[in-house]
């Protein structure tokens, strides 16, 4: 993976001070580059009989679509609060300051479809553990792929120990 | 297109009162329709030799991601303010009542680049044209496509005579 990983393009002290922000727009500008992620997540997890793929505004959308078209899936958008035009359900979570809250149309998923949840970043993990909470609720969330995944920040203990988890790359945030 | 138009779901008043949201969601969640979705643009702009697909946050990235897979092309996304990382090119443009912006990665494209706009919506346009214009600012663009026309809203005079213009399914909104 250290091809995908040249790729992504670090910045420091982005958004703030102290943090480096790893850029995907230099990875998924590359068509080469692009296609291996995408693949990579489609061949991972194309026996798991994925109903629908669901992604968190804004980047889950950017992976969680082509997977999803390459999977022969629906995709679902899950989104912070106000974007959804019909009924949603909705679920509150904490961050490092303050809390955060998204949104999915109540009517997304049929009871018990199994969903796979696609985002560009595992870090912290807690939007992708409200994202599987949020669908647990209707679904069954069977898997969960993300690009990065942002080692010692513990986020996979954030995570259903029953479901597939796939990061393609990794970097030691420790 | 009436089947894929069956598949939009349509809410009043939504966001403010007097307005018919289309809702894509319902489309997209269905796999055969989101497939076709996406294989309709492919098919339109195959011939284009587009360098780039580019769409604008954040259902731009739902088709836009997925047709560039299709195409082979890499995915440029257009963000609004503080969201992209590195050094920026941006555009204000004029709303209904008061302005907006959007940004690009400064080296999103290299000049001349042959680009296609992706996005779900074509109403009056004024999104539209700013992407074309901040796009155009290095690279050029060749084609647009949008899931939805809201016809009689004056999209279509705000692009560029000389482009490729696809839109797939229309609403009269006169």
């Amino acid at each position: 993976m250290q091809e995908i990983k040249d790729k992504i393009r670090n910045i420091k002290d982005f958004p703030k001070k102290g943090i480096v922000f790893r850029d995907i727009t230099t990875a998924i500008k590359d068509a080469e580059t692009m296609k291996k992620i995408i693949d990579y997540f489609v061949e991972k997890f194309k026996d798991q009989k994925i109903d629908y793929v669901a992604g968190p505004e804004s980047r889950g959308f950017i992976f969680g679509m082509p997977v999803a078209y390459q999977l022969g899936c629906g995709f679902i958008p899950i989104r912070k609060p106000g974007k959804l035009p019909a009924e949603t359900i909705s679920i509150e979570y904490d961050l490092e300051y303050g809390t955060d809250k998204i949104e999915m149309h109540k009517d997304a998923i049929e009871p018990g479809s199994r969903v796979l949840l696609m985002d560009d970043l595992l870090a912290t993990g807690g939007t992708a553990a409200a994202c599987v909470d949020l669908i647990n609720s209707v679904g069954k969330v069977v898997g969960a792929g993300f690009m990065i995944e942002l080692v010692g920040l513990g986020g996979m203990e954030k995570l259903p120990s029953d479901i597939q988890i796939e990061t393609m790359v990794k970097f030691d945030e420790n």
